[in-house]
């Protein structure tokens, strides 16, 4: 293999989530038992339809306003157009409890996706190794790769504890005296859910200060918290270095405005200067009406968020009940987010093969736990952004499926 | 410098088009003369407002019905929508004139920038040397070495031809044979609009097959031809291997739809499995919503093509006779697009300072041509999609501070 061969080798998308169409019908096993007849889920990631969550309310008339305002909304600078910056760091401030200039610590970009590349290719090359949480999203770890650079894995118990993520902080020292310089997370855990807590926070920032670490932090999921949750912001700890610390975020999720492709990156300034230069030759910038639809993010109507947190914890419960009836299976409350990452018990196929079958006997579409962790072959992710009724039924069908194929 | 600080220096983009805004106002040098008033003009790119050239008709129609089709519009498969790329390919192919598959040989793209930075990053890696074409499009050289290639240069002798490009064939055969198997360039070529001729293509054809080079070709322009001119298309010439070439092409320019960030790269199968790989990690996938505006391209209202040709061909001719009563200047006629690329007189004031005080004393804004070759100190880039009126007056001003800065 040449080496751009081998490069791409490690960058296999067929389990990735909306990737499964992909993989064809062919299964190497068995099917057990019949078809489960019911309305097909795609629990790979969240149903924006109107029947379940639709895009924040405003958001069309926004781009249509932006189309109409023609060429400067079109060719904005390609960090973003100068007047939304103005308006998007007043909030993120306001939301993060520090400071950003729109000036010089924040860019707009093509969707969290975006954001995430821009940032660790802006401070991590060949050779370099980054220090990544198992489980986590599972792009970082093929962004890394990409750019030449190692994972140096930091374990995260969150089976083994419900009052804090769980992230092994001696290990990430370790790993920071090591030589690590980059560390790259996501708070809420995707694929997890969980919250890190305030003091594995002040933890994470003081380690990160003391060894000169980069942190780039997602924090996506960070505005759906559950009933009786904190938040604390990394770049708002007092130990934080924020001349090191990048946060990402973006409203493709809680708010439902993945199709317009908008994600935001904001902190240490020489970084996000780096990042427009690498946007620059990447996508150029966000799609320009699109970016207008930033304009009514974190202005949505009163009691939308509120209405919004409550309907997913309502799902999410009945969903928790289900889980929790299978024998073997182990999981942990999501105290944020629309993910649940169940482990399941021992299975008498692979857990490729399962989801497979899962999808083609069940019409119930997950993630293999592997795209989050190469040690998460025994679990799978659910994104329960759904509607309500029919990911309930789903997640009946996918308990009978574990029956079927479990080896108890 | 670090390893990363010395990549991002590379990278500079304050004179790249559209970022003129974060250059500031100072200038190194006395201002001669009084300011030229006059409507501003920005040459830096299209004008997109309607009192230009306006989107293609259609696309925001397109795009509101696909915002309303939901999930599977927000959410296609990383390549973009498999019934789109059915419709596309159809028209790429009649266009081309080869066979294109939608399953195998096609990816949408944020953009055709994002479509050159796929295109690049999944056949290029550290340590490899790429040739390309001086002068060409500004990013492929950033593209290059941020990848951690080289460049090998190849000339174009554009202005002692008439008949064709200008490309110096021996030159890029010389480059083959020193071990480069990449090759990129812009056919029309951008930035001075001319095109390759049958017989150059026939040569590059043959030599990228003797050999085994990899041809990612950019043919944003070639649906903008002017009166008496004729267009091959690489992929379908008769020595093409059509394994080893990428086209590119986009809806933004001549179509004007650049807001919506649309882009196309069609050609060797085992090239776009990649490119989908990778743009998974860099911004998942073109804009979902934006998507749906492709539908209509190539099926523009009867004669739309024709008439905008027909209104740049008229804006071109003006412009050409103020540029041919400029002593000292030098400039090819372009054959398709909406680029000038005169060579200026002797002045007695840098590239980059002339262009500063253009915009400030004149409002006129180009682009200086070391963005293209670092040759070319004497040449400045305007595109002239342009309301007609303005762009005739602007370039009226631009020749009275060309007679203000010249030695002569």
């Amino acid at each position: 293999m040449s080496s751009i061969e081998q490069k791409f080798a490690k960058l296999g998308t067929d389990h990735a989530p909306g990737q499964e169409v992909r993989q064809g019908d062919a299964l190497d096993t068995a099917l057990r038992g019949e078809p489960l007849p019911g309305v097909p889920v795609d629990f790979s990631h969240g149903d924006v339809n109107e029947t379940a969550f639709g895009p924040a309310p405003g958001a069309l008339e926004e781009f249509v306003e932006g189309v109409h305002r023609g060429g400067p909304q079109a060719y904005t600078e390609y960090r973003g157009a100068a007047e939304l910056r103005d308006r998007l760091a007043e909030r993120l401030a306001t939301f993060t409890g520090r400071p950003v200039s729109s000036q010089r610590e924040l860019i707009i970009t093509p969707g969290t996706q975006g954001a995430l590349f821009l940032a660790i290719g802006a401070t991590v090359t060949a050779g370099d190794r980054v220090a990544i949480v198992r489980p986590d999203y599972f792009a970082n770890r093929k962004l890394v790769e990409f750019l030449g650079a190692e994972i140096a894995p930091v374990r995260l118990d969150y089976l083994g504890h419900t009052d804090r993520a769980g992230i092994d902080l001696d290990h990430l020292e370790s790993v920071f005296k090591s030589g690590v310089r980059t560390f790259l997370f996501s708070n809420p855990n995707n694929p997890v859910g969980v919250i890190y807590s305030s003091l594995e926070i002040a933890s994470i920032a003081e380690l990160a200060a003391k060894y000169r670490a980069t942190v780039i932090v997602d924090e996506l999921y960070s505005r759906l918290l559950y009933s009786g949750q904190t938040y604390t912001h990394l770049r708002a700890a007092a130990a934080a270095d924020v001349d090191g610390i990048v946060t990402i975020m973006g409203p493709s999720k809680t708010e439902s405005l993945s199709g317009y492709r908008l994600g935001v990156a904001f902190g240490a300034a020489h970084l996000i200067d780096r990042m427009e230069k690498l946007q620059a030759i990447v996508s150029l910038r966000a799609p320009g009406y699109s970016q207008a639809v930033l304009r009514g993010w974190f202005e949505e109507p009163e009691g939308w968020m509120a209405e919004r947190t409550a309907q997913h914890q309502a799902i999410r419960d009945d969903l928790l009940r289900i889980f929790r009836s299978v024998p073997g299976l182990a999981i942990r409350t999501p105290e944020a987010g629309s993910y649940l990452f169940p482990r399941l018990p021992q299975l008498s196929v692979s857990l490729h093969d399962f989801v497979r079958a899962l999808r083609v006997q069940a019409a119930v579409t997950v993630t293999p736990g592997t795209e989050f962790s190469p040690d998460a072959t025994d679990s799978i992710r659910l994104n329960f952004s759904q509607n309500h009724a029919a990911a309930v039924q789903a997640v009946e069908r996918l308990a009978q499926m574990i029956a079927r194929y479990s080896t108890a």
